[in-house]
């Protein structure tokens, strides 16, 4: 018997709620499409924040915070300027609410001039400052960062998946030429595959997406491509190269050292909540979560076996001594996140919520273990032996000097698990469309897992890219994207038959 | 010569713009009433934000996030069940925007059938989930906390101080009992005054606020005070216990141990960007701000004294090198915060930038420090004697290892020249109405220092206090709140001449 109702084989998106909710992750709130974010899905992307945030400022961006509201007639603006402009967002257009007849309603009079959209992404407001504040080429490059709530207004949502309003951070910044702005995409873009692969354990394929599924207004979209246990791509963050488009419809102009006005080039980048839906994909098994080490909100758990009894308090003690002693120590280079759980609830049942929630290790201490000065634990990356709870013991010293290596072992296991699902997974012997039509065939949910497809292109644009689009589309496949790194080796091209040009990833996705 | 060309004495509220302005802190958005925030102002937050966080979650709260958007519903339920419930916010009315006759505009087929409210609080969506999440007296204390942006829409805004859109922490939680939840109350208040007097050097004054000041629902409201150089009194947080208000609104009950369905009693409290505002009127001076090295981005500043040419590289190498040293210390139970600033401007510039921030410390250092193994410096706390930049030098070793006792004296200094204003400025020799009005006069910018008085008073209710209120608001006064330290000894009511039952601290306010 597992820890969850249902197994990932029975119902992968059941089961995939399922982790949420028993690992206290999220549930879905009385707003449409948004979710309460619960303490252990806090907790990890709090980790997560922290992680990529250092990273961020590593490489010279700055934090700013812009405000929520936008307003229309700076989206008016993009939409002029931007094919495939999405238009679902929530629009403010009142200022105060009133008592009309006895009920609560929007108060004529205090409608706006102007209406604000609560952001989606931040590109037009953080533009408008960029012309302000850019004058000349010493105030390039200009990068900066924001970590911040948006809003689209999805029709259908799962949680961190795709709901309405999410967490995000978004990079924008601001270069003298294309060079300059290529190279800072590019950075960022190494600098997610970096954060998701060390610090979430998920391996990703790094390459640039194809034209059809850039970014509007984007020249260049690169994206980091995670695969879940499902064989489904995710998308895990976008970087993209903006040209000048959006310098032109802002205004966002230097004056060079010859002192002439020259356009600026700029990039935006983003991760989000989402990734924690990826981590859970990624990461997750019949028993719940489980949590790398690096992202846990608490990496080691003690439950006292308490018994109601006068024993309790020198057990409690004893408890205490061992997450103080454990405390003391790094793992991941900073102090190890531990926690004595002394809830009202039985031993067994607080195991159990550790183990849905993934706690990397969970320790259960009784007087006789306090009397041997013994400490056993269990590994959450390798939980079970057959259908049984695996269990090992330590002396305390033992396990209080070797637990920073426990968690690294963890750490290492889980990246090696999910690379390599990653690398077994990618068929490269599929070379002709009616091929893809007959693994993949047209239901997507027949639960079956897929995994994806490595093949050749000709990397046609235009009318005929969207035409492959539409076959695509058919068979609930996109591309992903084309890998930075590439085979020497080139074949024919998978839709056409015509010399490839390079190779893409094909796949179901989120 | 000042580094503003506004000093405080000339006029306070130009000077308290120009720090904004000039320190990098936050600038106005298009956005009516919401700012930009700044990075020297958003690492400063940043840092708040770490070190309150820190706090919140060791006296046993969880973060959560809870959705932005509130549906018109809960707020109806809440106006039906608050006196003095604020009904000004940004109402969401539509989902798309459409273009209509060439004009981008809210696309009347998406009208939202229920509006929504942007949160100007939360506790009525926290308390919908306390309601749902708390079954028996088991689940309590719920110790929820969580960070985030609201927004009201005030009519007349002023950086940090009051704007429509802000940052800020919320902590709301649910007790079994009166006792439990005020402990609450109480507990954070006391984390407030800790954060705020140890990490922003600002002393403050606990108190409960008089009935008539109570955030509305609440049975009592308590504050921490602080003056800032204009006298004003800025209320720089604030802890409520609600009674069971909410959870009659809302029915937030728990089963108690005899198997009876029990009313929870709750509390919120919460801080936000407006302490950057107390922040810069605490420490700022006519050179710009003064950042308490326990929350500066940057606690030592290293500007190179570059001249274009070859010796230039040696001598950034020696500034690295002096940053790497000093950043393998601690300061504040952190690893120093070291920037050598390598920005393309005139080292002048660049050090006056550094002032008018307020960085605690900084460094010029040029080819001859280099080759004498020595470091000038300036402290920020006493940048001039007389009208001249006092600059002090030190060895190299003794330099780097005396950094954090010296970054420590600093964050001290601030410290007393703040408590000392404080406790100067608080008068206790005013007995009546009469004394009150011919000390304040009616004219608030008449430009002159005014403190604050502290009076006995009979703690009246109801109307007799609203009279009260109205007689203090033209003398544009208002009572902030009743310090929890009382004198033993207590005269006659300031009001009435009756025998005083506590005392009051009456000032002037942002």
């Amino acid at each position: 018997m597992h820890a969850l109702k249902i197994t990932r084989a029975e119902n992968f998106p059941e089961w995939y709620q399922a982790v949420c909710r028993e690992a206290d992750l999220a549930e879905p709130s009385p707003t449409r499409g948004s979710m309460i974010i619960k303490p252990w899905g806090m907790g990890i992307w709090e980790l997560m924040v922290a992680n990529l945030d250092a990273r961020i400022k590593a490489t010279g961006h700055d934090n700013y915070y812009f405000p929520l509201l936008i307003p229309m007639s700076f989206i008016a603006k993009e939409a002029e300027h931007v094919d495939g402009f999405a238009k679902e967002m929530a629009v403010v257009t009142h200022h105060r609410l009133k008592n009309i007849d006895g009920e609560l309603k929007p108060d004529p009079a205090a409608e706006l001039e102007e209406p604000y959209v609560i952001r989606p992404t931040s590109e037009t407001i953080i533009g408008d400052a960029m012309s302000r504040w850019i004058k000349s080429y010493r105030d390039l490059p200009l990068l900066m960062n924001q970590w911040a709530n948006v809003m689209r207004w999805e029709m259908r949502t799962r949680l961190f998946l795709r709901t309405a309003e999410f967490l995000w951070q978004e990079g924008h910044t601001a270069h003298a030429d294309k060079d300059d702005a290529m190279a800072e995409t590019l950075r960022m873009l190494e600098v997610y595959r970096a954060f998701v692969e060390e610090a979430i354990a998920m391996p990703v394929v790094v390459g640039e997406k194809p034209e059809n599924e850039r970014f509007p207004g984007a020249d260049n979209t690169f994206s980091i491509e995670a695969m879940m246990q499902d064989g489904k791509a995710l998308q895990a963050g976008t970087s993209h190269y903006l040209g000048t488009h959006f310098a032109e419809a802002q205004n966002i102009r230097y004056q060079d050292k010859e002192g002439g006005m020259t356009l600026c080039h700029t990039t935006s980048w983003g991760v989000s909540t989402r990734l924690i839906g990826g981590l859970i994909m990624t990461h997750g098994d019949d028993d719940g979560l489980r949590t790398p080490p690096a992202i846990a909100p608490r990496q080691i758990v003690i439950v006292p076996m308490l018994r109601g009894k006068p024993e309790d308090a020198e057990l409690k003690v004893y408890c205490e001594e061992i997450a103080r002693e454990l405390g003391g120590q790094d793992a991941f280079r900073a102090p190890l996140r531990v926690l004595v759980d002394l809830k009202d609830a039985r031993p067994a049942d607080k195991r159990w919520d550790w183990v849905r929630r993934g706690a990397p290790i969970i320790c259960e201490i009784g007087p006789r273990d306090a009397a041997n000065g013994q400490i056993t634990f269990i590994r959450r990356d390798v939980l079970r032996e057959g259908e049984k709870i695996k269990s090992h013991a330590l002396s305390r010293a033992d396990f209080i000097a070797q637990a920073p290596q426990v968690l690294a072992d963890i750490q290492a296991n889980l990246w090696r698990d999910a690379e390599a699902r990653l690398h077994a997974n990618i068929r490269t012997d599929i070379q002709t469309f009616d091929q893809l039509a007959a693994y993949f065939g047209t239901d997507e949910d027949d639960g079956k897992f897929k995994g994806w497809v490595r093949a050749g292109w000709s990397k046609p644009t235009g009318e005929a890219l969207d035409q492959i689009g539409d076959r695509l589309k058919t068979l609930k496949l996109t591309i992903r994207n084309a890998p930075s790194a590439q085979s020497a080796a080139l074949g024919a091209c998978i839709f056409t038959g015509a010399p490839a040009v390079e190779e893409i990833l094909i796949a179901r996705s989120y």
